[in-house]
């Protein structure tokens, strides 16, 4: 059952040959997801052999230039492919009339619906869910208003033991109530516990996408003991005082929140251009955090 | 004296990993022009090493999406690089608010000021020139409103040979006026004609960029004997019908503009996605127009 987060890019505001600026591919279950659209990521989406037109939810986290400009491209793209299936897109109100000044642009109407939900930045809100997942937003302290994401599988039924159907000569219409943890009742009145024939399901995994932020202790809050964190770093700590003034994160905050957090994995990105190299992130990273991994266009993490 | 087109993007309205959308820099005589700015172009002119900070002015030629696209994160990155002189783009009015609305969602003002000046789509007009160029726009026939651009180089003035301002005792003050074109009449008032003591300049030389358009004899008449046409070829001529129906060119189209129009060299591109490979394309120019050159990413074609 996958769960895997591509990277379509891990640079910040001007992108470069070797980073491109905001977006990421999620598949969870078979649902696809993109998490802002940077200019160029139809291009990163098909350099990364995404499944692009598979995409059916778009999550913009806010309206600064490295993570949205490329989303006209990419829906006319869809619509000049030939896609007719309605996509719905997750991001600040004021996008839904760059999308529609930018296509009238054009001339041109898209030949598949799109829908835009505003997202809540005051307080954490469910924004989609289906039968296998949920996709909350939560606000992040940026210099204008900006969301993350949180993708959580929902929890799974138990797994019933094959070898105690025959056993006890269980009916298809008993294994509903014992994969939702039922005992069971035997036809010559034996009960039998669930524990004994079931097995704990695989647990639910969970990813939080955190960029653009200051450190953050509602941050930490949100994001508590998810499996994957990908979390900003778009400074170096000698920059501090810089990451504060424009509300990002040092690489040593970010894994700080981590910690805090306890989350299983953290993982880092949206380096200022100024970093060809990252030693110094892992200096900063390794003593606060051990399970980490810097990003780069086209990591793949699977959960 | 420089004049060199760089192709930072030869494709069409889908761009692929081998071919970016429209864009095109030009450098002529020191002045740093960009045409068109499909998503990407940013990174296209750090890719081929254009002096992308130097550019003043920037010339689109209609508003489809791969024609304009990455123009709002080239001027957020001209602004988050410091650029503090101002910028001239020559383009479709309804750009203006698609700018505006895009750059207010940033909630950020540039650091320079940019002015937009409407295209003319009825007629031929010299929408810039200084001391040693001229630009015009004219139109194009295309689905909606679509203008080509006309590079060229003002004529010069006369050379004169070094060797005769000695012999003649030519002062300063003397020498504008042979540059236009007078006889010198000496201190003993011998008339030398002009021709001995001059040379003709190297002819200016001119660049046309058409893209995008159906065949029309009004192309023709616009870009008559230039040095370098660039001309947009979409489709090849089994497509001939669907080239019409979009308003795009054949190849075999575009070379008979070329050689209606009696230009020095004829370079092909706007290539649909569907076309991996171009011998088609060479197979329907070659008969018509021989000096030509099929466009690909990163081609320097120098006049």
């Amino acid at each position: 059952m996958r769960f895997e987060v591509t990277i379509l890019g891990c640079g910040s505001a001007v992108p470069t040959l070797n980073r491109s600026a905001s977006a990421q591919y999620v598949n969870v279950l078979e649902r696809h997801l993109l998490i802002d659209c940077a200019e160029g990521t139809q291009l990163q989406l098909r350099r990364y052999k995404a499944k692009f037109q598979k995409i059916d939810h778009i999550f913009i986290s806010h309206l600064h230039g490295d993570h949205f400009l490329g989303l006209v491209g990419l829906l006319s793209t869809f619509h000049l492919l030939g896609r007719t299936r309605p996509i719905r897109i997750y991001a600040p109100e004021k996008l839904r009339d760059i999308i529609d000044l930018t296509l009238h642009g054009f001339n041109n109407k898209l030949n598949f619906e799109w829908q835009l939900r505003n997202l809540n930045f005051k307080n954490k809100e469910l924004i989609f869910e289906d039968n296998l997942i949920e996709v909350h937003s939560f606000p992040l302290k940026h210099r204008i208003d900006c969301c993350g994401f949180l993708i959580q599988e929902k929890e799974r039924e138990r797994n019933i033991k094959k070898d105690k159907i025959l056993e006890h000569n269980i009916s298809l219409a008993d294994i509903p109530d014992l994969k939702r943890g039922a005992d069971f009742t035997a036809n010559n009145g034996d009960v039998i516990s669930n524990a004994e024939l079931t097995e704990d399901p695989l647990p639910a995994r969970s990813y939080a996408y955190c960029s653009d932020t200051m450190y953050s202790d509602a941050t930490i809050v949100a994001v508590r003991n998810v499996d994957v964190l990908y979390h900003e770093a778009t400074f170096t700590s000698d920059l501090a005082s810089r990451a504060k003034k424009t509300y990002h994160s040092t690489a040593k905050q970010a894994a700080e929140v981590a910690a805090k957090a306890e989350v299983g994995k953290l993982v880092v990105g949206h380096y200022s251009a100024r970093y060809k190299e990252l030693d110094k992130f892992e200096e900063e990273i390794s003593p606060v955090f051990s399970n980490y991994v810097l990003a780069e266009d086209g990591l793949k993490i699977k959960l």
